[in-house]
């Protein structure tokens, strides 16, 4: 059996959180959110951001996405989405299945500026013949595995205030995003910063399980009724407050990140040394080194990872994912055929 | 801390499952429900139900109704289903959000019947001008404890094969209804009756998750396409996978509805040999005894559940859900102060 | 060549709108209601109703009905409705098809008064898992000729207020009726004690056309933005302004209205004098007199109308349909059959 | 007041139309469509396309574009079209509002062949991660003035063909792309290339009015329940009918076209003869002539035109259409000022 680089949800939760489950396995609670350690995990979120946002527990990334953004946009607004952004090319059009256009801003670096959105704005002033752009979609980390800086999204969110536009942040890898070793973000700062964005579970050491966190006040009503009529209620939400109350306890949820970190960066550095180059330059999980045909043959006979790009006939660009269950042996053996090879 | 009878999805799951979630955390296996379990447990519902369904797994009930009526109607078509069915009144209008319409038939035990639907066809002839009916939608059991028998299906299944209708059982709780001593109705047969069913796992010993089980070739193609674009697709389909084959594995789950039917019985048992009468004559893990205010109000201090429905100044009707994990304890103690009291 | 009583959409138009069209042919103007003769005509109508309300004019019934619908409400907000509303049973689930729920009440009389709301609202809180009632809807004339009198829209509309509910009226027979004998009712009125109408043109001498009249200020915002994405706006809304626009001078739209009624009206007292009953007792320009399948069958011989229900054996309720362009001749020659055979 | 060459549907409709509104006015006909009128005038089209397509009239072109996409697909299916595409830019979201995603391909001029598809079905095979390319959508003339030839459309419709994809052409400016002076297509042609595509009305002389005809025998199945349920079906359907009678009759309709076409290409003429350049190179009712901003200036004297694009700082690109109504008085004051000016 080949090990696996391909992504970071390959296997299953942190042991923290079976033991819990089992621990918990016969209390009697109140279902569909409403049991004690679902109120628990979110009071540990709302201390860390020091914000009293409504939050909300949910199975899945998409699922965050399309019930985030259907709730918040009347039908004729939609969706301003840097171009590789999650909602515009992995979901199966979820996001306009509500009913919502999405517009797509070209970034070789995954991330939206004040000045890549101007002219999106300016292109739609022929009211009422164009949908009216009200919500800007960011990834932190972003799909390419880049991250935000705090001037970044301060000058991003200063702009969206100014022109009436909600930010969202897509948090499936916050926890990489924010513990990346150039991140000066922090989740508190990131709940000052957006109104709404949620705290990825799954890719970061949960079975299933997104936190969605409401810091802007106007968008908090009546948010649980479209949980429950995008069929996105949980009749054990127990199985998602577990999970998050572990996860959230002496920050778990952020030394399991920073852990996935480590992985790829000593992969990246291995490769930096052998004068490798990559498609970005990244420092969160997921790296995108550009390697001999060759080499990546090799590397091929003991390890699975996507050949994200050819670059051309010799080269090709992989992307290679740890996780937060990334143990140091499969690293090590893939540093040292590296080492053995360039 | 008070016993709860209020419903079947206040514990967390049977231990095998979590054994089997420990045993297998390790594992990396692919996404998206590609994983070995999610197969292994497709193959062994294959088995019971004789054919070769295409069976899909998602989170929860309200999930599974949603996505099947949506991925089976054409835009102008509507659902025809018993007033007290779990689309019409507990889903927060989720079939309506995907734009269905549901005709809605007042039924005193939940049922539907041919001569139920035959009406509402009648009525439905001002074309273009009305919703066509194209689906019927009936559960088993039913919200209200009740089942359908072998011919009743038979009957209601031939009858929407000659309107061109499709059927679709919920099955939220399939298994309390197959194991209810009075059912003659088996899972293979639901297969060849219906078009589409799910198998509930939320309500019988899991964590989350429900069998989609697709019978009619017509309705298989591209059904994948249908979960992701809900947001229904796990990206650890394993937790689906892995449940599913432990319930499946030696009729786990049958064993399980079975004794949560057996434990609302001899509640019933208990209370007929006392006189008491009930709103409907059930046989499944729902009951729903008529008592006196007082005796409600006794019971009340030990136990929790809900108070159904007001029948007179002096008398109400109260439900009383048993799970798979109700233990005699409770039961027993229940039964003694009715047998105190009555 | 029968005539016909089938409905108030049979002939073409007022001749008032035929000649305007004509003398405004060649004139170039500003397109999607932007034109002179549609501003012209919206001030007409806030001069009637001394508000200045938003006002836009679309096509038809039905996509008034969606239009305002789905623009007021949020994904999980529904409808209140009579059964007999125009929008249940003959817009092919256009309601449902934009995402909501419609909750339907049994009248009679298709009149909705708090009494018959109150319970709706007391049946809709189990939140988050019930669609939350938000708007009422009513016609005027209803579906069955029936009109509101003054004190019960100020009883109904005061009812919506303290409930939070938005009361919306259908008003594409809102000519009839305001102008049936029995009504004390004025636009004006109207216009205050709803939160959204419209006055129906299609019905009642145009070709085409309603005026959504959009009172609440809450509501007005970016309404425009869903009349285009819709598919509503017309490129030449001088059609809609300029037949407006003819219909609201001199009050030549309730001239109609009161002439259609009076022609129904003359029926309705021929048959009453002959010992007739009726199915409904209405004052406007729909009537529905109970027949004897002979007599049914003579008038049949030179008249078209439906036959509306089977009352016994021998005897059925017709639909009689009068309209604005109904002259005397087909009237006094259905009345004088009538005499000659009761 | 000047003269504007803004637009194609500034003035009312030929008289021949308003005629025959006004000779037909006083008969009784069947409604929402099934007048004789829109009999006869759906035959007259069957005849010139020699087909016996499904033909239904509706009122505007994003009527007729969201009523065809939303029939056609199922919720996970998309379309493709240019980015200059009608459907992208000028209807706020209209397809997007019935659930689809739009691919959007850059294209200089407007219209679409095999090589511009075949990278999209490639980006698009990630099952079910992303939405299926399902109907490619083409614009005759298109949103710059282009036209497809034969051979183009032929190659574009084997394509999709292979590769299961519907073809729909947008006719709003059907007769303009048809009666081109470079154009080798007819409508027949049209008819055996597409699936679907519409006829527009609005553009070419009626007041409203688009003819979409479905010639693919599988799509053509209960259209009429979208039409309905979307709002588009006109209760007085005679409007329609009698206006595309009018329109087909002894080719009306083409030579309406041909008329805009020739305004547009002596003002064409004159701008070559005087050494003007072009934006793109039309021979329908649109031309982009790129003048200096003095000659804008004192064209706008006169004349009322979009300024389009600006070139650089003395020269910019202006937008003339000529419609059905343009008179040569008009045409030849434009070009007698150009002759003065250059």
């Amino acid at each position: 059996m080949k090990f696996s680089f391909k992504n970071d949800y390959s296997e299953g939760c942190h042991l923290n959180i079976l033991t819990a489950l089992l621990n918990h396995n016969s209390d009697q609670q109140a279902g569909y959110g409403e049991d004690q350690y679902s109120l628990e995990a979110k009071n540990l979120i709302r201390q860390k951001i020091k914000s009293d946002s409504d939050i909300y527990f949910v199975s899945g990334g998409t699922q965050a996405n399309l019930l985030v953004i259907s709730s918040i946009l009347k039908p004729y607004q939609c969706v301003i989405s840097a171009a590789t952004g999650h909602i515009l090319n992995n979901e199966t059009g979820a996001i306009e299945a509500t009913g919502h256009k999405i517009l797509s801003i070209d970034k070789e670096d995954g991330k939206l500026t004040p000045e890549d959105i101007i002219p999106v704005l300016e292109n739609h002033k022929n009211i009422p013949h164009q949908v009216m752009p009200k919500l800007v979609y960011v990834s932190n980390s972003t799909e390419l595995g880049t991250v935000y800086t705090l001037t970044e999204l301060e000058k991003l969110s200063a702009f969206c205030k100014e022109n009436h536009l909600y930010i969202f942040m897509d948090g499936a890898r916050m926890g990489h995003g924010l513990t990346a070793e150039i991140s000066d973000l922090t989740l508190e700062k990131v709940a000052q910063l957006t109104d709404v964005f949620y705290l990825g579970g799954t890719k970061n050491g949960a079975l299933i399980g997104e936190a969605i966190v409401i810091n802007n006040n106007e968008l908090r009503q009546d948010f649980a009724f479209n949980i429950k009529q995008r069929g996105a209620l949980l009749a054990k939400g127990r199985l998602l407050g577990i999970q998050f109350l572990e996860l959230m306890k002496e920050d778990l949820y952020f030394e399991l990140a920073a852990h996935a970190n480590r992985q790829a960066m000593k992969i990246k550095k291995a490769l930096k040394e052998r004068g490798a180059k990559f498609l970005s330059d990244t420092y969160t999980n997921q790296i995108f080194p550009i390697l001999s045909n060759s080499l990546i043959e090799k590397l091929s006979e003991k390890f699975e990872f996507y050949v994200w790009k050819k670059i051309d006939d010799d080269f090709s660009a992989i992307r290679i994912i740890t996780s937060w269950n990334t143990a140091d042996e499969p690293v090590d053996e893939f540093i040292e055929i590296i080492n053995n090879e360039i």
